[in-house]
């Protein structure tokens, strides 16, 4: 047996490929088998992350293991569909016991938070890089798209912002930190948690949402066009940890959390009438703007200002389709 | 606008990404929505192709896209599903528009043949991979397994074997034949048809199936050990092709289509009552041997010898559980 099918082996017989709720068929045969509930529809995404590009290489296998998964869960997440599989497209230059192990174990952690079940995949030989495709499930008529929202919305986020993208300098060892300092950040970056229950709640009430993956501007964008909206971000809205804003100072922070990547927080316009009763089940619900009438992403400062031509490469949000 | 980005918009713009049957909602969003007939699961397949590794690189981008897609959905026609989406995590090291507009030429073709739509994916930098999700449905009890073939069943397989092993020399520049021995041979190499068809047909008849990667012999040890069964391959059954014969004789012919792999042609178990019927439906089934009580796999001469030792690497299809 090649180690290549030894490394199968393991990952067949790993906690999370033990199966679950709506997996008829696990690791094993040529396809996984998956059955969706009556009346609802398949959310599927994929994901790839490169070594030296998308995380640093060589990185702790447990952490990545982490984060490989929820990256792709935050997906479903952001579409208001409840995540139960993916699929794990493995490519290693060589096989160690100590990094399988690692990087299986922080898989597992991941996929029994998220809920999900290693149902199939591919393990090949080559430089690092993983491909994760995830499964969920949503009624067609509740998923939440970037294309729905309307001027007179409010424009919200689940969470702080910035974290990730913070805690870049410290991954990559550039910069160090007191623990109080570092460790909520590097957390943030290496265990992103997906807000999957906050994007059931959301389901049938906010009117567009995705997650925050390229930096809340840019993402913001997307929305905006999906939409055919303007939408106006508040400067001073911004919620932002302590770690960050002591790690950096308010204006770094401020910019890190408008530009930089990584947040796995959800993003959403939802009508004012809505927010009441979603901030009495008491969801982390931040509102940072409003939407619009127009086209493109507009940043002000407290007294309404067009701040946006401060922000670098502020071009890009303003893109007409 | 990035050039990662600028080729997401040119694969959304591809036609093969227009959505089709099933397909709720294609690229664009944070995930794809797929809708799978009531009362059907959904089959799923991952498979990737690292470049050195499972195809030659540099390799025409073309050819490529054909082959990258026909071998994941192969997996769908083994599980007896009918293949409607695919995502596409496509990792390269360099972005040219040669490259991608003949990558994306050959992947349509192939999407067309095969009736999926590309729905979603990711684009990468790195060395180039590429990871292909497949999507088929299926009637869950319908569905075609490794683990159903019951002594008594006849071994059949849906067409010639070692073409594309014996390709490889071509592939790889080493050896040179003339077109009317080397076009069959790299055809089947670049551009294997999946058997979906086929698939569709054995529903409810074949008793196991899965398609032929790895090679004949290591793939119906597969079978073997997922339904607790021997099969006998009887060698002078085997089906070569004329241009295969031609090309390295009848020994190494044999040798190819035993233990060479990717021919991604069906490989099944069949009750002998039900074969009359399928062979009268035109399928090009040819009986290569038959289950028998027991484990493992045994090849034989023409006259019941066991010659399996005759065979490089035999012991793996000795395996016991």
């Amino acid at each position: 047996m090649g180690e290549f099918e030894l490394i199968r082996n393991y990952f067949a017989a790993a906690p999370c490929a033990q199966g679950g709720e709506g997996v008829a068929l696990g690791i094993g045969d040529d396809c996984a088998l998956l059955a969706v509930p009556p009346g609802e529809q398949l959310a599927v995404s994929t994901d790839t992350l490169v070594a030296g590009v998308h995380f640093p290489d060589p990185c702790d296998p447990f952490l990545l293991g982490q984060r490989s998964l929820a990256v792709a869960v935050s997906d479903l997440a952001a579409m208001g569909a409840k995540p139960f599989a993916f699929t794990l497209a493995l490519t290693l230059p060589t096989v160690t016991a100590d990094w399988l192990q690692a990087y299986a174990r922080g898989l597992n952690q991941m996929a029994q938070a998220c809920g999900v079940a290693l149902v199939g995949g591919d393990t090949t030989r080559g430089p690092l890089s993983l491909t994760m495709t995830v499964f969920g499930h949503v009624p067609g008529s509740q998923a939440l798209t970037r294309g729905g929202a309307q001027p007179g919305d409010l424009l919200c986020v689940g969470g702080e912002l910035g974290n990730a993208a913070g805690a870049l300098a410290l991954v990559l060892g550039q910069r160090h930190a007191e623990p109080a300092i570092a460790e909520p950040l590097l957390a943030h970056y290496w265990s992103p948690r997906p807000q999957v229950a906050l994007g059931l709640a959301l389901r049938g009430k906010a009117s567009a949402a995705m997650d925050i993956s390229d930096g809340l501007l840019a993402d913001c964008g997307h929305i905006a066009l999906a939409s055919g909206v303007a939408l106006q971000v508040e400067r001073d809205r911004l919620p932002l940890s302590n770690a960050l804003v002591a790690f950096l100072g308010g204006a770094d922070a401020t910019q890190v959390a408008l530009s930089g990547g990584d947040d796995y927080v959800l993003l959403f316009a939802v009508p004012p009438s809505r927010l009441p009763a979603l901030q009495a089940e008491g969801w982390p619900i931040h509102v940072i703007g409003s939407v619009l009438a127009g086209q493109g992403v507009t940043l002000v400062d407290d007294v309404g200002h067009d701040i946006t031509p401060q922000i670098r490469g502020y071009q890009h949000f303003r893109e007409t389709p």
